[in-house]
């Protein structure tokens, strides 16, 4: 007896431009999400797209895409192709993603949104343009995606944590430790935009605004460059013109301080995305490298009987976990992207906006930029646009 | 431009039997492996068999199954099938795998092994008899590709732990604390085997054998059953015929001296599979519910200086690990089953003997078969054999 | 303005016997417990007994005693001694107490209450002819008195665990992990008793069965000596005569089951005293090695919410802790013993028994002989006299 | 026979100054410190000093003071004190400390120093006149003496971090989590001189300071009150003037960032004053909540072993724990002082300058009063005065 595939329902035509870490993690979502989540619209892999031929063939083979493109703009083209996955660095979104919109293609952008604010401001409006005719924007915060971090959210906005008072972030990585360690585009500002800030710590500057449901209103911060000069690939040096680390603090709208960190520099520390919330009535604390855990503290219980609980995020009663293993049986790094997969495929399917937005993309940047003018002027304080 | 899926390489058809939990991820196993491994064969998922047409058909459009057959002799016999992946319960093991091996197809065989000592036998002998005509069969032992575990088994091999004194090994449930939970297949003798014992018992025992690469000579067991009777699905009452859980110590061939324990009433304890075995020169410490951690204990150190060691087993030297992600971004339980299938698919593809072997299986048998005559009889020591 | 030293109350004249390790404990002990507890009586630190001179001497003088005796036979008879605190080997303690509880004195012992049964029935026949006349005795097993394993007999009084499954005892230490590590007396059958069995087995034995206000009804045991010969102090080999470990299953009266373990050669443990207790409704989890917490898992909570909470046990509202500083501010290893002997004066000075009792001591010895027993039998299942 | 008192040696009499929470712990660490240290001289307790006579002389028995004062000044001026210990809030420190050692006597002062910076500079200055006479004083940050965090600065010191680039320091309590909770004298700026900042913030930039070896050069800071208005004990409202949390960036001399946290409303967290530094060799990491544990990642480790490593500092090879038990056997809040009273005896005894200085503690107050104004001015960067 033959068994199709389950695609008696909607599809969806799926082209990714971008074959690195990120496209690697996203194909592993595409190919995954309708066997495990029950989404209204199954994806197709059509088209991969990417700027060798040689490479991008061998990726489209080895991630399971069926067939590649050179150009962009062809790919955006395509009539097979019905959403655009961007994962390529942050000086290219604003184009493809304008295009793609243009061409009536939902939109899915790695973050951050963009380099700067402005072609982030573009994006934004060109999302709201699509929006108004049914097509789907969506930035690919992942983070938002740990069932830990949903259930953060949730226990935020049923009000367990009470009035918040104190939002602890920091984003720790280690691997530019190594003073030996050669430069990479990573390092170059006009491609990256910038070091640490961009790309980490605007994950905790999502995920706090996500978690607290509050903009954060001003911001102080301190850079640094530990190591100004790295090898060069063709011999030499060469100056890197990013940040190693960002660091500062700032006020939510309701009045809650906040201190935030991103670096490369912490020794020892792999991928420590932590977030800590104190409220008047509980307190949450969170670490990717435990990413299954959500720590609780119940201020509502009696003082003999208090303290952080260690909540293994991996029950039904967990967001997202009902569609994988039994309780105990841990999710990894990966899943948050077939989360976000899922839950963009069920707005589309839904006739809803997927979240988190450009705007929301765009928000992020606007506490990006008041860094760094923050971090240029001595730490003043730095109001953020909204 | 057209880009052909990765199968310009050899394939294997691959079939599997069971669409339940193990089936899940199973499939998602062999859908994945060839994204992430250098395998010298790629699998097709050409067919899965089950019993009940509707549900297994079911099964096979979502999990990615070309194909189904409800009579499993039918699809053992197919041409197209290479490989046979058994995960149904243990009472069916030895029929089909026997048959499978007969017909000139791999087995990869769902643990405990089998039922009883005598079908582990005839298994093992079948493997053995077909062996020697290059058909390969593996036990899945996946905890064995947990990388924190194998990485512990390396410390082992490479005698960083020194002579071994002490294993002490638990696995953890919770999942029939509560006495109101109804009846299961896994709760009656004549289905499962055993208890606690055969289900995660069993895990322990070969996790445990693996790492210190010494079998185990010797038992004394006590076994409980909490809850002696259960809510029948149809009304009324039913007797749990089975182990609620089974304590017992050992001695390994070399000496060392063991405590085992494997309970479902352990509240609070989700999927706490661990191990510590503490040696003359060193330590290790593993909690499944934080899987991706190896605690190291390196007694070279100075007093000043030592102390157990939080390793992430998340770098590229780990093993299994430079498959996948960047340090610190975790992997999860169905990780250990892509790991599994990349093992088997290249001892198959390299004319290698996989492992665990089913003799390994066999091992693991007759220390479940000590531990229950002990428990039988007041728990006096009894030999395993060899 | 003169101020005198806090003795306008009642007194009570304290002779202690031993002064090394045990001793400089209990001194601290006496030295300041009315400092923060509101004892009825207020100890003097009359004498101290040791065998030699020039070193009992200098301990007086060290700890605090005002004055000393070579004899102690002397000592339990002075008249300024109202109560004997014995801190010397287990082989000393039935001479000493029998002979001290005959002359009127309260005693102070401490673990194991003996080396054997039969002396430990001696004693706690003693004991009870002496309550009869208002002279107390109390076994000195300082674990009952940690804030956190004193909380978790409350939270089992209380009913939060509900029924009892699981008793999961540990008591791991590691000095003797050193092959090249000199003979000592602990080593010694003739004048320890026993080696890990009684020294820092006995504790988990008396604490498990403080926390479950339950006895041990019967035990199946395997003890080990790893090193069998060590470096005398005079050059030369001597016989280990003693257990290095000893493992232990067992039932309590209701009929949960428990492991124990006692070993000096955890590699890399130092003082990990462990008990973990689930219930069908609520688990306690606890490790000496972080004394101030106790983790303890609601099972009434809704499983989105569940987890094994760490409880700081520093509030006022815990055990002991109004005595001493504010949350947070950790009480250490001593404290147990202030504790103890805090209890002891408000028992003497209430006219109340104190506990644990010479009986709760037998109790003890009673289990460690039931595990020798079984260990010297092939494991075989022995029932615990009551 | 007669022991006497350990008092053949040169003895010193201690007089102290208040005997709320810092005047008992500082008590238990007089009576006990020469029963565990060797110090060169023994303290006598000759006298405390206390505005209300009752009261003064309940403590003084409780405590163990031999006599009593309730005019300060007396107390400093009298022939059998050599040593003022100031225990009393921050705005009589300047005050006492200048007159006793006016008066010859050496000093001991609680922290912070003063409430402002030109007492301090006041206290540095008769500090350095009376060093020249050969009398000492030292300021009280007893976090220095904390085990771990002294074998945090050997660390450091023997460059085993390497080069440091991260500081990141915080002190949590949740004390004023409770908007209910009454006023007091903490919260009022003429006598507590600032609040979260000046109580718990001196504490983590001393330690940071002591740990790095370095001074602090510039910060930039955030402080908010989250409740402006407490109940008075006299009913009626009472506006809070001081801060009930601080947040600021900082740098260290030779470049390394800092961030800082100081706040009593981190609900759940009792006294969690902690401390990680990443340096390019190493990083340590400190929780007092945890006090007896370092955490060590050894970056010289190949990244297969590397791991931030548990390091119970219960060794007789770790700062000042020789004097105590054997290794796992646990320190508490209050041996900080012990030691701290016991470095400064030796220092006495053997002529030399205590430390921290009164030196140490004005740069303390001035990054306070950098940090001050910092937050007062839009949270600018500002340089500390050297």
């Amino acid at each position: 007896m033959t068994g199709a595939d389950t695609e008696n329902g909607k599809t969806l035509g799926v082209a990714m431009i971008g074959h690195a870490f990120m496209g690697a993690v996203h194909s592993q979502a595409w190919r995954n999400v309708h066997r495990f989540f029950d989404v209204p619209v199954t994806p197709r892999m059509v088209a991969l797209g990417g700027r060798d031929e040689r490479r991008t063939k061998e990726a489209a083979d080895r991630f399971g895409w069926a067939s590649f493109e050179t150009d962009w703009r062809k790919l955006v083209e395509r009539d097979d192709v019905d959403l655009v996955d961007i994962c390529t660095p942050g000086d290219t979104h604003c184009e493809i993603a304008v295009a793609a919109l243009a061409a009536g293609k939902h939109v899915l952008c790695e973050k951050p949104l963009a380099n700067t604010v402005a072609e982030a401001e573009q994006m934004a409006e060109a999302a709201a343009r699509a929006d108004a005719r049914g097509v789907r924007s969506m930035v690919a915060f992942n983070y938002r995606r740990v069932p830990a971090l949903a259930l953060a959210r949730r226990f935020v906005a049923e009000g367990r944590l009470g009035e918040l008072r104190h939002v602890r972030a920091a984003y720790l990585q280690d691997w530019l430790s190594d003073a030996e360690a050669p430069m990479t585009w990573r390092l170059r500002k006009e491609q990256a935009g910038s070091g640490a800030l961009g790309d980490i710590g605007a994950h905790i500057v999502d995920a706090t605004q996500f978690v607290t449901g509050e903009p954060l209103v001003g911001v102080s911060a301190l850079t640094n460059t530990f190591v100004p000069k790295r090898r060069s690939a063709g011999g030499g040096e060469e100056d890197v013109t990013v940040d190693d680390c960002a660091l500062f603090t700032g006020r939510f709208a309701s009045g809650a301080v906040a201190s935030f960190e991103a670096t490369r520099y912490a020794l020892g520390r792999k991928n420590a995305m932590r977030l800590e919330i104190n409220g008047s009535r509980g307190s949450i604390s969170f670490d990717f490298e435990s990413m299954n855990e959500l720590w609780f503290y119940d201020g509502d219980e009696p003082a003999e009987r208090a303290g952080f609980r260690r909540i293994l995020a991996t029950e039904d009663a967990h967001p997202y976990v009902s569609a994988w293993w039994p309780p105990g049986h841990l999710l990894g790094y990966e899943h948050t992207f077939t989360h976000e997969v899922a839950d963009l495929l069920t707005a589309i399917g839904g006739g809803e906006r997927p979240s988190p937005s450009f705007a929301d993309g765009l928000r992020v940047q606007r506490v990006l930029s008041a860094v760094e003018n923050s971090a240029a002027n001595g730490s003043r304080w730095e109001a953020v646009d909204s």
